[in-house]
């Protein structure tokens, strides 16, 4: 970093703030996603939004990238400072600055974790409805640049439908307050939405409102095995047909099943070619009737077994087969590349055959589980060996021909992890030049000297 | 218009579907607003995407207005023609595409009518849910370019959280498409949501992938009575606080409870100072104990009575109360005024009081009604003649005082029917300079020309 702006940079956010040295960088040189990584020259860390608005204004006048940053959790290479220039982490923001049970919601800075607002909400009965895998350690700041998704959307949502209002900081400085503590307000362009999932390119999150919602009084859980998996698509296809819209429809292939079983010995059955997890929650006359129904629709689609858990302990044994599929599969190879590729409900089954046959293709391993109700899949491959550089680059091969396929079924590129650098190389394919060049246009409304973030959303 | 963009204008939609008399033009000068009319120059009725695209280049390149428009039933003058130029209506595209109950989703062209769409949706037993009081007429385009409320908002959301994806040509032709058929996609900034309440600023919305709900099963409802609003806002606060989050909860005081009882002859009581409307939908049980602890709560809170609906009759007359309460107030004058300040639900009865005094003050009459759930109100203004300018004024001043206090009671200028030309001159107040001047750029980047709806957001 240039002597006069470290100066500068320090005289912002004091000494104690500002890093630079190797050692103190090498964390922020990569976030949770594999093969990604570029070392930035310095990390700040201001304590609140009148700093962040002075380092970003700082680094506009210089022409210096900023890459707004929470706990970088994310699997996209969003907060991977490409261009170098200052990491500006979130993490001192971490204040929960109120719960309002009256208004069902909760006012809080950036850095506050996920399953921090989710625990105090639940101490006053609320439910924090978004859970991404990474809520323990996810900032609220990143869960809302990268629109987090989780196991409850299809009946609860992605984050986009919880976030009512934002302090943001634009790149030139001006601190803008969008939105509010109202579900309806319709004064102005929905800047709210539009900074949610925009992935730090446009401003920084200093503050957010967010929507809370009444604690479900009950929860009930299921499991149901299947031959394969189109027969589970069938029983998720009669499942919501049927009028239910479950809090939980999650499934894993065979892979995945094999994985789980060898790595956590839940006593999952060796024979299936699918296990569909499913549960609700609310009134426990409703959850019984939900539960029941569907237990019904697998046993009709030719479920193998279906199983209702008794109480809590076992309903939380059922969950794990499905928490612990990530780490079960990593345990298989050195590198683990967890993509999020989705496509509309009734093409599940057909997707994961695809997946089969390019991976099979392409001489790579992968096993895919995921949400069912919203037919966001994690196709994962395992890689032997980080040095196996033929390998990645098979296994870099066979997620481009995933993803084309993902989009020719109607579907995207991804649901739920983010564009970031990781699939900014597929996005055209998607959205078409023309709107490319429109987000391009939308970026430098914002940020005209184009510091943040850049190499991602809007470049 | 001028004689070769006249001819170019015809020879894009047909002769038959271009127009310019005067009397074409009349009901074109004008939408649901009062005191707001413009006579544009011509009005055309493109049959297509391709045709909207040529209209709008032609446009673009002679630097002529634009004002696209579905049923005009707006109420913030959003599709008056301000400064002349092209009204391009979007009646012809009104074909229902598609209805997928596997998806839980429909795909429709623009010009449909919100209640088409219900219609249609309801006989797959499937729910349309946004319910805007104009449905009847209201179109979808309409409905998704001003984010529409309507009265299940707390349970189910606004337009908003139902727009998975868009067709959109933008001013200078291009033809983009937004989103898709998913619940969950990440992959580029949320141009869906921005469009989403962008009045016809930003792009001409062809077409919209709609996400529906599986009907539900039954639906009850009931009326309670209090001595006044404060009452009847502890109640709803009970309801909330004690976890229901009901389908319809809606009030109105006590000059609309005279009025509708004036109108319609219900039988209401004439010594409550506040009624509340309240009801759930869903499974039959779970609806049950949902107006059961609705009406616990109301008693506890001082209700002077509650009634709860003994069949579907009876919930349809109780419903009506609060659907006539427009038409009711609309019978006392030449002129209502209709408007939509939102605060957040704790301060609903403060802001009824300041309402009241407000109105005393300018000497207006003023009555309110509204969504209790979200804060939604509508005070509305009644004028015994359109020729009493002197009154008209002095609503004028009443409601910038409203506006003002719904702001600095933590609210906005407009929960759901828009900013259009008629709150405009009010927005810069709730969102500041800084903001205002970012809404220009947004709008500078769809576009360039500033053809599209001149006079209003973005403007």
């Amino acid at each position: 970093m240039q002597a006069p702006v470290r100066s500068a940079l320090k005289s912002i956010v004091g000494d104690a703030h500002y890093r630079e040295t190797d050692g103190d960088l090498v964390p922020f040189s990569r976030d949770a996603t594999p093969l990604f990584s570029a070392r930035p020259d310095a990390v700040v860390f201001p304590a609140d939004t009148q700093e962040v608005s002075a380092v970003v204004s700082l680094a506009t006048r210089h022409g210096i990238p900023v890459v707004p940053r929470g706990a970088g959790s994310n699997l996209c290479a969003a907060t991977v400072a490409l261009h170098g220039g200052i990491v500006l982490s979130l993490t001192r923001l971490n204040r929960i600055l109120e719960i309002a049970p009256a208004e069902l919601l909760a006012r809080v800075q950036p850095g506050v974790t996920s399953a921090a607002l989710a625990e105090e909400a639940a101490d006053q009965e609320l439910l924090w409805a978004p859970d991404p895998g990474s809520r323990t350690v996810a900032t609220i700041g990143g869960t809302i640049a990268t629109n987090a998704g989780g196991l409850r959307g299809l009946k609860y949502g992605v984050t986009r439908d919880y976030v009512l209002g934002l302090e943001a900081v634009l790149p030139t400085g001006e601190v803008i307050r969008t939105g509010g503590r109202l579900h309806k307000d319709v004064a102005g362009y929905d800047l709210t939405r539009l900074l949610t999932g925009s992935e730090g390119t446009l401003a920084v999150i200093t503050e957010a409102t967010l929507a809370l919602r009444p604690a479900p009084r009950s929860s009930g859980t299921g499991v149901a095995y299947f031959p394969d998996l189109a027969a589970a698509g069938r029983a998720v296809a009669a499942i919501i047909s049927g009028g239910v819209l479950p809090a939980t429809l999650e499934f894993l292939d065979r892979p995945c099943i094999d994985a789980v079983e060898a790595f956590a010995g839940l006593g999952l059955r060796s024979d299936a070619g699918a296990l569909l997890l499913f549960g609700d929650d609310g009134e426990p006359d409703a959850v019984a009737h939900a539960l029941a129904r569907m237990s019904d629709a697998c046993t009709t689609q030719g479920a193998l077994e279906v199983t209702r858990a008794a109480h809590v302990a076992e309903a939380e044994a059922l969950l794990a087969a499905r928490r612990c599929a990530l780490p079960a599969l990593s345990r298989l190879g050195a590198l683990t590349i967890l993509e999020d590729a989705t496509v509309p409900r009734p093409r599940i089954a057909e997707m994961v055959e695809r997946i089969d046959e390019i991976a099979d293709r392409h001489d790579v391993t992968v096993a895919t589980f995921g949400h069912a109700g919203d037919g966001n899949l994690h196709p994962t491959c395992v890689i032997g060996s980080r040095e196996d550089t033929e390998s990645i680059v098979r296994a870099e091969h066979a997620f481009k021909d995933i993803f084309t396929t993902a989009v020719e079924l109607g579907g995207t590129i991804t649901g739920e992890h983010g564009v970031g650098a990781a699939k900014l190389p597929y996005l055209s394919a998607q959205l078409g030049p023309d709107q490319i060049a429109l987000l391009r246009r939308v970026k430098d409304a914002f940020d005209p000297a184009g510091i943040l973030n850049p190499g991602k959303l809007g470049s």
